[in-house]
């Protein structure tokens, strides 16, 4: 695992591919023509924001600081990288240009920035950055990239997360379906933080510390064709006291005694002998972690009775299996089988615990899914999902944009004929105001020279763009929500980066303080988010001076 | 740009996150599991193939296959990788394992595969991967996932192209919606593969040599308050035989004449200033490469009369402006209105080619906004487009899989109640067949030592699962698909891995070859993939054999 500061100094980004260069060439244009233009060192106030929460719930996980952070803190164009540059704009353009750009980094440049793991709303900046025009558009395209699919992955998990419950091991298995490879490693980094236990990507695993899963895939059961491939079929018993010579026999012969037993007896006929080669195989490699793929042949008439006959004989050497995983088909009705399969071999065999045999299911698992399956009723332990989960199939983008709100202390608003494009111009504070219940009541953005709204003074909040919508409110709680994550040439305190299980344990955290009408999956209620009345009036002092007054012909 | 091969060896894949711990564990538990059973060096055939084409079309682009063949030459497991996965199992595994991992490498895998960039179609292997079973297993999470998202997104490409229609110039701008870093660097090589121009991403186009574009954003226009901003107005002409000492002026005057025209007068009031002073002095920038983007007040009363006025001051000089970008609003009305300016100014100022300026769409567009700009009529030349091409909205994810299909000469089947997801097993051979027309009529796996189809004979093809399903057919040519590009200890001839550039000509002149009713967007034909007669009796020998037999209760 690797550490997030390096002796002071915060490491490069994850991805090494995350360089000056991975940015929009109109960046690149944008900052010639600035500096054309004498206009290039102007302080420029940019948020970073989204417009609406996705697969229509109401409410997102802000996640990808980190990486942003760590590319600021190394952000410096490579000589290489600047004759890329050189080649790709007109030749036209001066040589002072490259000697400025050799000169750029954030040092400059100051970040305010949500912490990573909060519970956001539509329209409150999550990142503030706050420097040089040019420098602050070259930043553009790599922070919106970092942050868009990070908090897009991370609220897909904790919406499994909610639908599963917390009692269920949720774990990410998408590296293959992934978005390429590092889709693959962010999904697993954002999925741990959004709720998920584990990961069956190694590399994830190595680089963020996420704990691994993972036991055989249907390609293991069918490389076996018979039980007599196996040459070594000795082992020793958990405590090491005795050695079982044939462990092939002892799982036959538990197979026979489960097929004449009372209760189980014409429950199934013949199992299929290479799936039974390959569970006793996989049970003399891994006897503590005894984990069966019980669908590649048939899951009740051979799956699990193999399963079971392997799991008796590990049992018998003091070893206790973990459970099956289910891959196909009604995991519903399997699971529920396998359930009373396992519990009456607890009682015929009086094998304590055997009841409780971990299932975990898998197969192209998403949010509607695992509902129906909890609404049908399932004995499912573990959830295994890949695909749904890691491209975000329901909504695979999140809108985070990036908008100039100020420049040279000027405000600027971008208008739009859609009103909830409008952006919120002027260098903001953003606050959440929490009630008496504990639970957060509304977001509220202010001017940054406004003063702060005060636990137990009253506040009037209205809607940015609705005259209409505004309430009092006396919050028991006030919490700043924009902290300094790269104080740039201010004496500023930084914000450390916190190891990814603290911003999970509060990303978790903050998901259970939710009022849970906001959270549930059928028409949530939105969560509010306004400004301070002066704010406000501003906001529509701006509009109407920018826009056109139309002509009705 | 990158070489491929460097000094004779291939290098290591574009992405260096890529390695061989990009894996699920259970990989490397199975590597386990076979290496205790004396299994790991079996020889096993694993082909690696998809299901159901993508978008509700009825074909597919074929792309990852350099970066898996990347990925396998440079195979080999680092000392800390070794480390790192002795901690991740169980403390139970023998040492000897990872003294075995310390030898892996892809010396002994052979590599067949369809030539990248081709059309492709379910069930047909792409890849055919031939080696010990526990090396081959190690491999199939990284090239599943390097071939899934560039087959997917290089197809959604190649969609894209087929509704814009040939003429049209195709931008990818997806880089900060793309899922994660490598999820734009990928999307823009495998884009550019598929049948777009160029990217907007700076580091894929130093990457992969794909032509960049980009102009400037609403960020840019908005920085600005007014003309009075620009200190440096000179321009030198195009020529350079003379200085223009006050473009800032000379626009001014052409913004008064356009207004006092004859043809224009009355169709605009007063412009935004600080609009104009974003034109102005981006024309100062790029005289040569002036494309504005003309939305961020009003397009038709503020954007375009701008734009004009620069594009006129600029004419003076010598210049010719490249045209305007339109990012919002109702597209094909604006890009109407826009030509019908342009031809007005072409006629009034007696200024040839103004008419034909350059009009380049972007914002949220797809294959169906797309279409439904066609059905409407649009003076749209150029397409940008983000969100859905790169994240594959329509369908993030393609479903390739990787099944096991022969084992120490032993063939084998993955059964399933499902019967779209039984495997065909057997080391094969896959052939396309061509009609008299030089349409691809079918493709046709046969097994390894059948004889292979000839031209001019006729051969029966079978459909895989459907006994009532089949034609003979007499190809008047035969292409056989799977080419050697990793020939592992066999003396094969190795396939040259082309340049980025061949690989899409082929791609382009692969889907214009495709019989034109299999490509259409609305209830395409669907291309039939065949088995020979042998081999269609010995899935169905095989099926029957592993099935169990049912009992009705």
């Amino acid at each position: 695992m690797e550490d997030i500061a390096n002796g002071g100094k915060i490491n490069g980004p994850t991805n090494p591919m995350v360089t000056p260069l991975l940015t929009d060439l109109y960046q690149f244009t944008m900052a010639y023509a600035y500096w054309k233009a004498g206009k290039h060192n102007e302080r420029a106030v940019f948020d970073l924001y989204f417009r609406r929460n996705p697969f229509g719930g109401e409410y997102t996980i802000f996640a990808g600081l980190e990486e942003c952070i760590r590319l600021i803190a190394n952000f410096k164009l490579r000589e290489d990288e600047i004759s890329f540059i050189r080649e790709s704009l007109p030749s036209t353009c001066e040589d002072g240009f490259y000697d400025y750009l050799r000169g750029v980094d954030c040092s400059d440049v100051e970040i305010y920035a949500i912490t990573e793991g909060t519970v956001v709303f539509p329209k409150v900046p999550l990142v503030r950055v706050e420097g040089p025009v040019s420098v602050v558009q070259l930043l553009e395209t790599p922070l919106v990239n970092l942050i868009n699919y990070a908090s897009l992955v991370a609220t897909n998990a904790a919406r499994h997360r909610f639908v599963a419950g917390k009692s269920k091991l949720l774990l990410e298995f998408g590296l293959r379906r992934a978005q390429g490879p590092d889709g693959g490693i962010g999904a697993s980094k954002y999925c741990y933080m959004g709720g998920f236990d584990a990961t069956s990507n190694v590399a994830a695993g190595r680089l963020f510390g996420i704990p691994l899963r993972g036991t055989h895939s249907h390609a293991f059961v069918s490389s076996f064709m018979s039980p007599d491939e196996i040459l070594d079929k000795s082992l020793n018993s958990s405590d090491g006291t005795t050695l079982c010579e044939d462990f092939v026999s002892l799982v036959q012969a538990w197979l026979r005694k489960l097929k004449r037993s009372h209760i189980l007896g014409g429950l199934f006929g013949e199992t299929n002998q290479s799936e039974v080669a390959a569970f006793t195989s996989y049970a003399l490699a891994f006897p503590n972690n005894f984990l069966a793929l019980v669908d590649t042949y048939d899951v009740v008439r051979s799956g699990i009775p193999n399963f079971c006959a392997v799991a008796l004989a590990l049992n018998d050497l003091g070893y206790k299996a973990v459970g099956i995983r289910l891959d196909s088909g009604d995991l519903a009705y399997q699971s529920c089988e396998a359930r009373k399969f396992f519990c009456a071999i607890e009682k015929e065999f009086n094998n304590p615990h055997f009841g409780k045999m971990s299932i975990t299911a898998s197969n192209d698992l998403n949010e509607e899914t695992i509902d129906a399956l909890n609404k049908q009723g399932h004995e499912v332990d573990a959830f295994g999902i890949g695909t749904h989960l890691v491209t975000c199939y329901a909504q695979p983008a999140l809108g985070v944009v990036f908008k100039l709100v100020e420049i040279n202390n000027q405000p600027r608003i971008k208008l739009s004929e859609d009103v909830s494009k409008v952006s919120i111009p002027c260098k903001k504070r953003c606050y959440r105001l929490y009630g008496k219940e504990g639970y957060p009541l509304v977001d509220i953005i202010i001017g940054e020279k406004e003063p702060a709204p005060k636990a137990g003074e009253r506040i009037l909040c209205r809607h940015p763009f609705n005259e209409s919508k505004r309430a009092y409110v006396v919050p028991q709680r006030v919490e700043e929500l924009l902290k300094c994550y790269w104080p740039g040439t201010s004496d500023k305190h930084r914000e450390e980066l916190p190891p990814l299980k603290d911003i999970r344990d509060r990303c978790i955290q903050q998901l259970e303080q939710m009022r849970p009408d906001h959270m549930r999956r059928l028409n949530p209620t939105p969560y509010k988010v306004s400004v301070s009345a002066k704010l406000y009036d501003f906001i529509h002092f701006l509009w109407l001076n920018e826009a056109p007054v139309g002509e009705l012909q």
